[in-house]
Order: C-alpha cells, then structure tokens, then sequence
C-alpha cells in the first residue's frame, strides 16, 4: 500500500455522504475511500459498490476504530454525532464533521472538552463557506485593513423549496446557521446577541412555519449583521454576503455571475441562470473544503473551523430559536474558552 | 403674456433651491421662473440675475401672494415651511415643498387640517425617488402580482461624507426619510413600528454621532424592512433597494451601471465610477419630479407624495429618533384619516 | 410675445417628426412648437390639434419661410432634405435634421457648399448617440489620455425586427450610419477604408436580405473599428461600443443595466429587460439633443455633429454599399474640407 | 502498487510541466505523478523532489518507454513535439499534449496519420478553454437550439504583458490559435477563410509587432468570427466570448465576476479584480482538463480535442500568419480526414 494516500471511511451515506464518497473518489488528490457505514445497509452496500475496493463496517464505532481508516467524514444526522465525535476524538482520528455539531450546546461542550482532555484537535465542522473563493477572498480583503474596520455585514440566505418537515426552528438551525458561522468568520469575533424577527409568512410557507425571517446579530466588538433567511422563494439558491467597513465595502454571491444571455423566449430579458441548488453554487467549496481536510489531516493538523466553531454556531442558533419564539432579543452565553482546560 | 406658461416663484435659493432654478429655466417645459426670494437678498438677486426676467420678492409671503406667481417651490429650510405652506394653501397655489414638509408631526397635522379644510389639495412633498425611473418601475413590477406579495425590502443609503453638525437626530429625519417614504410608496401601506440600532460607529464619526445606523420597519401589513444608513462612508453615494416577493425580487440601484472601465491606473482593476452626491444620482428623478408639477398644476391636479406623505415620513422618524435613545422598537401613531375632516 | 422662447416649426410629422413634436411640447425648456407641416395633411392637422396653438403650414417651403418660425426640425424622407435643407440655409434658420442628410455624397456636398457660401453653419445632424450620457462620457474619457491613444473600437448595433422593405443597403445607411458617426466622433478621425461582410443570413431575413451584417473601417490614424450590425435579432435593441486604449478599456451600454429581477416564472433566472425599440434606449439622448439645439440656437451657435459630419457619414455609407456587393475593402474618398470655399 | 491509481509522466517542467506537476500531486484524484524528464536536469530534479516518490528520466524517449508510466503530459517546447508524439503513439500511451501539437500542418498530419496507422487514438491536445465550465455550457446551449443556428462570434483576448521576444507571427500561432479552437469548437465545423488585419499598434508593442491584431474567420457553414487579440494591454488577463444566434445571444467571461468592491482608495469606483495571467482565469479549467485526461486515460478512451483538432488549428494558424503578412484574406486547406486512411 502506498502510505501517502489518505484513507477514510464515511459514517452515514444519505445525500451528504454520497456526495462527499463521490468527490472522494473522483476529485481529490491523495485520498481513497476505503469503508463506509449506515444504518440502512443496502444503502451503504450501493455507495461502495460503486468504487473499487470500498467495504462496508457494520456500524460507525466499528468504522471509526478500523485499522484501514486513517481519518473519518461524518455525514450522519445530528443527533447522533456526540457518540461517533467521542469515538473519534478517542482513536485520535481526523475528522470532518457535517453541521450541526451536535444538536446543543450542552453536547457540544462535552465534546470539546473531550478533545481538550485528549490534547489534540481532529475536528473540522463542515461549514464549506469558510472554503468558498469569495469568501475566502473577502476574509481576506477585510484583514488587510483596505476597508478599515468592519461595521456591518448584509446576509441574503434564499432557497427555492423546503419539505414541509422543514419547521420554523430549523430555519434557524440548519439555515441561518451558515450566516452565523460567516459572521463570526468574517468579523473574528463572537456574537454577543440574536434578534430573529417574523414576517408576515409567505403563501408558500406550511401552516405555523414562519418564512423569510429576518434576524441580526450584535457582534462583540459593536458591529451588526443583517440577515435574511428565506427557504422558499420559488426561485432558486441565492447566497449573498456584504461586508461593509469604513471605508468601502465588498460583494460576495453577486447575482450577476456566470453566462449572460439573452433569448426571444423571455420577451427580450437578458440574464442567467439561478442555481436550483446549494451543490451547484458551493460545489467548488465543498471540494476545496474536502481536500483541505485530507491535507492537513496527512500533515497532522486541522485547519478551517474547529470544535469551538460547531459549539458557538449551536449556542447562537440556540439563543435564535428562543427569540424567534419570543420576538426579543436574546444574549448569547459562552462558555469561556478557559473552563475546557 | 403667453397662458400656457407656468410661472413658479421660489422660496429659499441655497443649494436645493439654485437648483430648482436651474431646472426650470433650462430643463423644463411650459414653466418660467418669474420670482425668487431669500432672507439672504444679495443671493436672491444672484439667483434672479442669472435669468432672463426674474425678479426678487421682499420675502416669502410676498412671493405667496404675487399675482404672475401661479405655483410656488418651497425649498427653505424646514423650520419655516410650516408658515409658508398654510400661505400656499391660502392662496390656493399649488406647491413643490422640499422634504421635510415640516419639523415635527403635529405642525404636519395643521398643514394637512388646513388643506383639508381649503378643500382641495396643493402641497406635493418633494421624494423624489417617487419619479426615479427605477423606482417606479420596481412599484409597477410589484404591483402587477408577478412577484406574489411583497414581503421584505432591503434598503442602503450611503453618502460619501457630511459636515459634523450632521448629527444622529438628522441621519433619521433627513436621510432615513427617504427610506420611510420608499416603504410606504412600495407597500402601499403605513410603517406601525421602527426600530434604530445603534452599530459601533465608524472612525470617521464624529464624537458622540451613530453613522452607520441600521434600522427595521414592521408595515402595517405584516412585511419587514431593513435599512442601512451610512452618511460618511468615505466611497461615495450609494442608494440600492432590493423587494422580496413571495416568487421573486427586484433589486433597483445596482452598484454595477454606466460605463465600465479597466485601466492600468489602478491595478488591474474594472469597475465604474460611484456618483459623489446624491444630484448625480438622482438628478433626472429632480427633473421628472419638477416637470410632473408643473403639468399637474398646469391641469389643476396634483400628483405624486401628498401633505399626507410629508405627514407619516415625519411621524415615523419622530418615533425613529425616539428608538435611537432607547434601542426599543416604537410604535408609531398616525391620526385616523377621518379626524382631518 | 415672450422673446426668450424659441419657436419651432417641423416638417414631416410621422414618427419622427411626431416624436419631435411631443418632446418640444413637454420636456424641452425654453421652446415652443408653433407650426408643423406634412404632404398628409390630415396627419399634420392631427399633430398640430394635440397642442395649444399649433398651427399647419401648406408646405415645408412656407413653413421655413414663415415669420413666427425661429428654428427647423426636418423629420421628413431623406430624399426631400436637399431642398428644405437649401432653403433653411438660405433663410439662416437654424435647423435640426434626422439623418441621412440627403441620400448621396453628391447632395451632401452641396448642402455644404450652400452653407459655407451663406458663410454661416445652421445644420445639426440628427446623430443622437452624441447627445446620450454613456457616449458622450465615453468621449471625455478618450480625450482625457487616461487610456492612451486610442487603437480599436468594437459595436453591436441591434434590433428586434424591421419590415422586409428594409433591405441589404439600408442596414447601411440607416443602422451602421450610426456606428459610422461613433467611430469619427470618438476617434475624431475620418474612416479612410470600410469592408462589409455578409455572413450566412439568419433564417429571419427576407429572401436576398444580408442580416446580419460584420463590417470594419480602418480610421486615418491606423485605428480599427469592428461594428455587428443585426436588425432582426429577435429579442431587442441593443446597442454596446467598446473602446481599447493603450492602457484600459471603457464600455457603453453594457447589457446589465437597470432594475434586476429574478422570478419562478423563468424558472430560476436572474436578469432584467432589454428595451424593444431605440425609443427606450436613446430616449434620454433624443431629450438632450433637442434641449442643445435649443440652447445653441438660441444663443446663435450650432454644436453637435454639423453638415461635414453629416456629408462624410454619407460618403462612408457608399462606399459601404459598394462593399457589401463586392465583399472587398473601399476606400473612402472625400473632398478635402478646403475645396468648400 | 494500488492498480487503480494512474501513473504519468511529464515531458518539461518548465511553467507549464511544473503547474501541471502540482496539479497532478495536489488536486487530481486517482493520478500519480511517477517520473519527470527536461534538458535543464537541475530543473528536473528541482520538480521531483518537491514530490514524494518521484524519479527523473534521462530523456523524454526515456520517460515515454518507462514501464512505470501510464500515461504522458507533454509539456515542452513545441519544435520538439513530433518525436515526442510519435514516440507515444508507438507505446500506445494516452498523452496530454500542450498546444501547439506541431510548429506546422505538415508535422501535425504525420503524427495524425501515425495515429491512425496504429488504429488507437491517444493524443488529447491542451486547448483548456473546452474544460472551461462557462464554455462548456456555453456550447450545450448553442446546441439546444435554444438560440437557432449560430450566425456570430466575437471574441476578445487580452493579456497584460508579454516578453519582447513574442513577436507578431507568436501572437496567431500562441494566442490567435485559442480562438481558432473555441471558433471550430462552438461552431462544430472548420474555418475555411481567415483575416489578420494590421491597426496600428500599441506604444506599447516592441518595434515591428503588431499588437494589437484583429481578425475574422469565415466558417464553412458561412458564418463570421471577429477576435481581438491584444497581448500588451497593461490592464490584466481578459478572455470574452459572445455567440449570436438567430434569436439570442450568450457571454462567456463577463468581466463583472466575482467579489464586487468599493473603496476610498480609488475615487469612488466600484469593480474588481482582473486576473492578471492565463493561470488565475483558467485555473480551474486546468485542472478539469487533466481529471478528464485521468479519468478517460483510465477508462481506455480519449476525450476532448484530438490531433485532428491540434492538426486543424495549425493549419489555420498558419494561414493567419500569410494574412499577417500580406493583409489579404487567405483560404484554410484542409486534407480531406479520408486521406489519412
């Protein structure tokens, strides 16, 4: 065998896991998908059937502790990350862990604090943004000081269709919870409190499900951020992100991207195309994200977002739901990083 | 003398009001500017000597009440419109009066109780942006029901400087007006709360100044708006607006219009030019504005923002300046329509 | 009668003419439609009733040589412009024609020669782009150095349809007359050589119509102009020009401009509208244009593009013509400027 | 050794060979870079020890034989190609050559005919445009039918700077010869005449370059390309293509793309970056280019443009350079495919 590939083993291979089996195998560099595990089995003997030499484990704690997995992808759903994070953190395994962390905060810290008691970092949460070009690339721009201190942040958060499961909470959990991360990313720093407002909903919302919201966010050092999160606006998946500092501000998710064309069967429109979908706009950064991960885990490091990252989004998104039940605004309780050790 | 000229006396020629003149001397058809006036007499007679028989009046109610003066433009500062509308509405002379339309609601109250006890309307307030192309556009688009019901707006008014007098208080009342206005114009309903955030302020504040403020408005129909007031944002005037619908948005003053350049002057760098006032920006919203007065006053209608506009903006920055204090959503209370008769 | 105004007459009230007709009546300060004259004299009764005081004249002749008439508007066929062209001159009424200004280099030679006899210029050709805000800016940016010298220009000059009457030659002479006027203007050069190509014609073109066309001049200072020209595209009037400098580019009427929009009824496309006639699109430079014509007449000048301009734009689109038949590059021959006195 | 993995080769590490060295080791899945061969040994040793596991070749036959190597990346000078070529199709080894494929059409057809003797096709050449995602989805929809049959294309190709040495016959054979590719690739037929007009160049241009060039072909199915090529342009990387249709059109490379700035720092402009080389604008393209090789090389097929297309855009490029040099259009002559039999 040739020590130098990367070989992991993927928990959960529902649409996040199968994508993420497919990119393994077929775009990124020094990686090789060896096992994978579900719970439904004949999902999981299709996904590693369909590469060379994949196994099937028999179940996540037996995936985690095989010889032949040198780092693990959690794609189950977030209810049971605690117990295979644990199981991780113990074998000392890298691991990229799909959001949420876990489902509070309160699971969240226990993690952490198991990887402190161990000593070592292995978990990178799957906030793929962080990985996006633009993103990146405005993270940057606003560190070199060019824009001055950064006073604001815009989010615009939009997909074309929910299941009507998907509930009021879970706009805030799963949703704006990518703003929440983008925001602490962009600022460096922790948001302090969450306001979530409702709208008068949207004729295509179920019943009692509160959608668009619209919600901000006071930063620690004084900024503020807009946002508005909208999972059903019959047109397609628009991520945009303005940051604005004293002196300029910077774009990223422009609408006007991509091929422009005009046709006769619009009635003499010009334009584009909308993504249908939050693959087609982030696919580049979920592979980004994914070889990142394989790099640093060969090179016995994490990088992007951390542990501590999971459990401030989940605290955040915590304290958004008690104010999208109350209408206030809602304080942000941390933990102080000093308490894990 | 030719009867189907209109004859326009204005009150007030600092900035705004040279402007008028300018306008309706060398823009505008069917009027001729007959009259100015000015506590400052040496600028009325500047004013005046610019153009082909124009003369200076003693004051303000002097231009009122001159008979070759069939309308008149208020372009004072707001503390004294308040006089000089009821003059207006005495004379029954159909009039232009620049926003505010007065200081404070109840002064409005008595503006609007005087027109209506005159029986017939002449005040229109000068939003502008009612006549910018674009604007317009958006209210039709939203209107036609092809976006379903509007749900949210999201508003950015920036200026690229003001002077240190420019205090919190008038970043409500003159800037964010504009705004109120907007949202009542596209709703086509009233504000029934705003709230004023208070962001930590850019450096270029002055002491004890809110620039930037960020803001929220609940309509009366359930919608939610946000805004970004920005008065030195060192870059130039910036005003977008983005309507959300239930299947769609529309987005009016995208940064990205007019000519588009490279250059080596600055890196490799594409882009445009961002206006530097706020004429440029919406100098052919002026010009439409005043040429609709003008035909509507020369058929003996009015058209456009009424006192009863002038009146709400005023009433919702009243409460806006309220929730800059607190940092409380405030409820604003417009007097029943009916109570005017 | 007020001696300020600028009393106009118009010959040829079709759409054109009817156009003028409208602007002068409600957008043009400092001006009055007085008199309109067409051989459909029904037509002329019906422009002359939409105005106060509008009277018909028997002919173009009696309306340039009418009294109460200050200043022309020829908006009638290009075949009829020599004459009332002549007598313009003859009677020193300062004149706005709609291009072409006469049908052949020949006419145009001795529309000069008249004027230059008379010994003082009132022609203005009807060449609007020069007039619109994008051009014109366009221009000062060339002439500013910024981007050096000048080496190419590139247009696209589209419409949705035109009539099957207009055929191979009028694409010429009445659609890349325009390019051919943009590319003096900006070069300020003449264009000494022009080759048109005729590429396999769309099935929307008439039997034996070339549409479109790809044609380039070679201007006297070496530059080279690539022009599109497409008049049954199908989706609209689009109208862009790019120019290369040295050291930087500058685009006028980039697709992209005016509101955004996205909506379900596309299925997921982003965009916005393309204007359906030149009306849409040049209606702000048709406003200025008159605005200066009335300006500088009044004042006893003629800016904007004169009878050499028009002469040359002539000579240009014969040679055009000449190589649209034989698909080999013609040389432009025009007389030297001296040879007019 | 793990069979599934695909072992290659790279013939020169100068930019290109060395890009294509990181590619292989960093972003491509299911390839490994086993071996590197160039003149300079120093430079080769340089590449391969960044690497682990990689030897250096004595000499490109060398490389080319070698059992260990699967599949080769032709990366050097082009005057060198054919015996590499040839070589490689002798070993039956799948091969990603750079372009040019040969320094003549003569050299291109015997490798071609090499080729087809052996009965096995192996030869992808590196025209990356193709792998390009705007241009791929610009051809798909060419070929819906969506916009009719294709009339048009206008293509513009700007770089910021290039060596004195890159002489005016370089600028068709080096940078002409992408447009020459992505012409026959959209248009799916062969260019039969070509035109290389002569404006006067740049200051910026060495003496006697001719920089910039315009040109246009003429397609066999009768419709008309123009091209701007301008390798001095001072400003940056800039590559744009429009097809037009017979009811609409598409851009490919808008320059508005990406993050969207403002800053004090210049003015009061918007805008963003631009790439400032071939690598920031294609980068991904490369990298899709070389995973199709992999993934079709393993596959046992070939993808992507063959020796006939290498072959095809030689001959033109070379009949561009007689029209260089003589201003007059000159005609493509093409074998007939069947003569390679």
């Amino acid at each position: 065998m040739d020590d130098q590939v990367f070989r992991v083993g993927i928990i959960g291979v529902g649409r996040m896991g199968a994508d993420h089996a497919e990119r393994l195998s077929r775009r990124i560099a020094n990686a090789r998908l060896v096992l994978v595990s579900d719970p439904d089995s004949a999902r999981a003997e299709a996904v590693a059937g369909r590469y060379h030499g994949v196994r099937t484990a028999s179940d996540a704690l037996a995936l985690i502790a095989d010889d032949e997995v040198d780092g693990v992808v959690i794609a189950s759903p977030g209810s049971v990350h605690e117990g295979q994070l644990l199981a991780c953190i113990e074998h000392g395994k890298p691991t990229l862990c799909e959001k949420p962390l876990t489902m509070d905060s309160e699971s969240a810290l226990r993690v952490m604090r198991a990887e402190h008691a161990k000593g070592r970092s292995v978990v990178q949460v799957g906030f793929m943004r962080r990985f996006d070009p633009e993103y990146e690339r405005m993270k940057e721009l606003l560190g070199s000081g060019r824009f001055g201190r950064t006073l604001m942040l815009h989010n615009t958060h939009r997909n074309k269709d929910m299941p009507p499961s998907f509930r009021s909470e879970m706009i805030v959990r799963d949703s704006l919870v990518h703003e929440i991360d983008v925001a602490r990313f962009l600022f460096g720093e922790e948001i302090e409190e969450i306001t979530v407002l409702s709208p008068r909903p949207s004729s295509f919302a179920p019943e009692g499900v509160v959608d668009p919201q619209v919600s901000f966010f006071r930063m620690t050092g004084g900024g503020v951020v807009t946002n508005e999160v909208f999972v059903r606006n019959q047109v397609g998946y628009e991520v945009r992100c303005e940051a604005v500092g004293e002196t300029g501000s910077v774009i990223a998710g422009r609408p006007a991207t991509g091929l422009y064309t005009t046709s006769s069967g619009v009635a003499g429109a010009w334009g584009g195309t909308i993504p249908q979908d939050f693959r087609a706009r982030f696919e580049r950064a979920y592979d980004l994200e994914l070889q990142a991960w394989v790099d640093a885990s060969r090179a016995g490091s994490v990088v992007g977002p951390g542990a501590w990252d999971g459990y401030a989004a989940t605290a955040v998104a915590e304290a958004g739901i008690e104010s999208l039940a109350s209408g206030q605004p809602v304080r942000v309780a941390l933990v102080s990083p000093e308490t894990l050790s």
